[in-house]
């Protein structure tokens, strides 16, 4: 399927993916202008003015989500600016409305830093019921981030991170359903210290995962190398230091692999290393650090990827909707690492029965907004 | 009618005014979720990276217009903040929606220097294909959309000023053709500096009104006074100064009263002074400054109003409608005051025989559209 040319025709064709319609379609003749507009907004104004807690219930916030990116990490394309990031931005407004029913509006930012980007959310931050931060490079992502749920009275979640790690957890509760194993007891090894891999860790830290080894281009991290820097030495208290060496070394005997890195990094001899029944998460996008078959021919016993061609997809369209959806209808002002749990339980039961080939729901599964939504709370 | 309580209830009701749908209502399956979403959209973010000139081919960009507020002149409520404001500006998402078929997105700002804004809309401005700027307290206004049309590539347009504008000198126009006066030589009195009596000053004197006489709660407005703020003495170059004295001094054997400032201000003894067929502007709002009863008693031969329940209305929906719509289809990227005369001309032209009770069309007029958005290119 030639995905770029169906992509570049259905976007001229249609002008965009996106449009605004009234909520009342009924005629709007003179007197319901002046109740909608003035005179009567004026009445309107007045009382969200007096009291804020009105806003969502007289505006179209109460189901607002801004898309908010600077173009820095768009995709696989990398650092591509505010107008080339417009297209990612509007479709996942599309997908926040196809999924969840949720308004999106896509905002692409002409400033690149934290300060800047912070001080411009914070000055929109009035117009919306929630902000989904999105393709947002690390390091400066998780700054960003976590200024803004500090200063933020609505809830602020950047979805390459969290909504990643949440499939991620979902996908692994229900690979241990598969193979018997105890998540707390598994040696997991990560490769990949951007935004996802970041948030992984965390999560599963959080979730009590009992080993995680990760590993950079120069080896496993640890305390004793001496050529961390920030952003790897944060991650220090939530990994285990054990160990040292090389991705070789660090695969060895693990349960699980994670890679949210580069194409090709494992090998089907490494793989063989691993221990009895190990499972792969191989997200690298579009290509996967090690190939599905390879995976399997080797002795996988799970293989995940962040394709939609090859079963067990990634996909953070599996909870960023249902997320907002809880968030807006709950009136949660901050998402925690308990609701992120929560929503990885909630998308793993909707699996009656786990198989290798099925360890998550489909996107298109009907029950997971209702589902997440509920434990968003 | 009970404007208040409809509005209240309707908002309540609704949830608000606009909604988002899909431009594309087909059935949204794989194939199209991949072209709409990763992995098609990339070739389509790809293309507008490369050549940002794609962006309105691509997004809904060609059809969006952001309406910008910090909420300090809101209607008559003053300084309500974004918070209160939102009703408004998703008020004027809607009439945008209505008239023009516009999309529209309404961005309530919470900072209020002229920097802060600037930065903020500048740092936004790639998500929009342009900016309607509304109910910004003058005198901060007019600095804010200086800068921006001077810094920005998209049109900006602040509507309080310049849709006021438009509308009360296509109204002229047509009271031109009325009274057989000709505006050339028609003396004319304004009260009132704010952003609407500013931007009417300015207009009428790049038509070539021969003489326009300003006052405010001082007096009339000339070299003389030595109490004239920054922005009263920026008026001068536009004002005939010949005169001195109260509103009574500057209105006598006046042609026209222009105002935009305070209820009851112009009496009946006052009009009984002016030219032969005085025309009256009392754009006040709610409260005129002189109601249309008493000036007609009183010898008028035009009166206007801002009110919905009175003939002739001068109001903004007029124009703005189909300013926006011609600048985004004819790729206009600065409204000149050209653009604007052009305006007031097209809105004149649609009354074939004005009246004392018709000098411009209704907003409900389906032509008005269209016959501006053809002059604005």
């Amino acid at each position: 399927m030639d995905y770029d040319k169906l992509a570049l025709d259905l976007h001229k064709q249609f002008k965009g993916k996106i449009t605004t319609k009234l909520r009342d379609e009924s005629e709007l003749d003179r007197t319901k202008l002046s109740a909608y507009y003035t005179p009567g907004v004026a009445a309107v104004s007045k009382a969200i003015a007096d009291d804020h807690s009105l806003l969502p219930i007289y505006t179209w916030t109460n189901n607002l989500v801004a898309v908010i990116s600077d173009g820095s990490a768009v995709l696989g394309l990398g650092n591509i600016g505010p107008e080339g990031s417009m297209p990612v931005m509007e479709g996942k407004a599309l997908l926040f409305k196809h999924f969840a029913g949720l308004d999106a509006v896509p905002i692409t930012l002409n400033v690149h830093t934290a300060d800047e980007i912070v001080a411009t959310v914070k000055a929109i931050a009035p117009s919306f019921g929630a902000i989904n931060l999105e393709d947002i490079a690390a390091p400066l992502c998780f700054e960003i981030e976590e200024r803004l749920k500090e200063e933020l009275s609505i809830p602020v979640f950047h979805d390459d991170q969290h909504g990643t790690a949440i499939v991620t957890l979902a996908g692994l509760i229900n690979s241990m359903r598969i193979t018997g194993k105890n998540l707390k007891d598994c040696k997991v090894v990560t490769i990949g210290a951007g935004a996802a891999g970041t948030a992984i860790m965390k999560l599963l830290h959080k979730y009590g995962v009992g080993s995680i080894v990760a590993v950079d281009s120069r080896g496993i991290i640890s305390d004793m190398r001496d050529d961390l820097n920030d952003e790897k030495k944060a991650l220090l208290p939530y990994l285990d230091t054990s160990l040292s060496g090389s991705l070789e070394d660090a695969v060895r005997e693990a349960d699980i692999f994670i890679g949210v890195s580069k194409p090709g990094l494992l090998t089907e001899d490494m793989v063989r290393t691993m221990a009895k029944d190990p499972i792969i998460f191989a997200l690298s996008n579009p290509t996967p650090e090690i190939m599905p078959d390879y995976a399997k021919a080797a002795g996988a016993a799970i293989i995940a990827t962040g394709r939609s061609d090859f079963p067990n997809q990634i996909n953070n369209a599996i909870a960023f909707p249902g997320i907002f959806r809880g968030a807006l209808d709950n009136g949660v002002r901050k998402i925690t690492d308990d609701h992120k749990i929560a929503a990885a339980e909630a998308i793993a039961a909707l699996v009656d029965t786990p198989t290798a080939d099925e360890i998550i729901p489909s996107v298109f599964d009907e029950r997971l907004v209702p589902a997440i939504a509920a434990v968003i709370r």
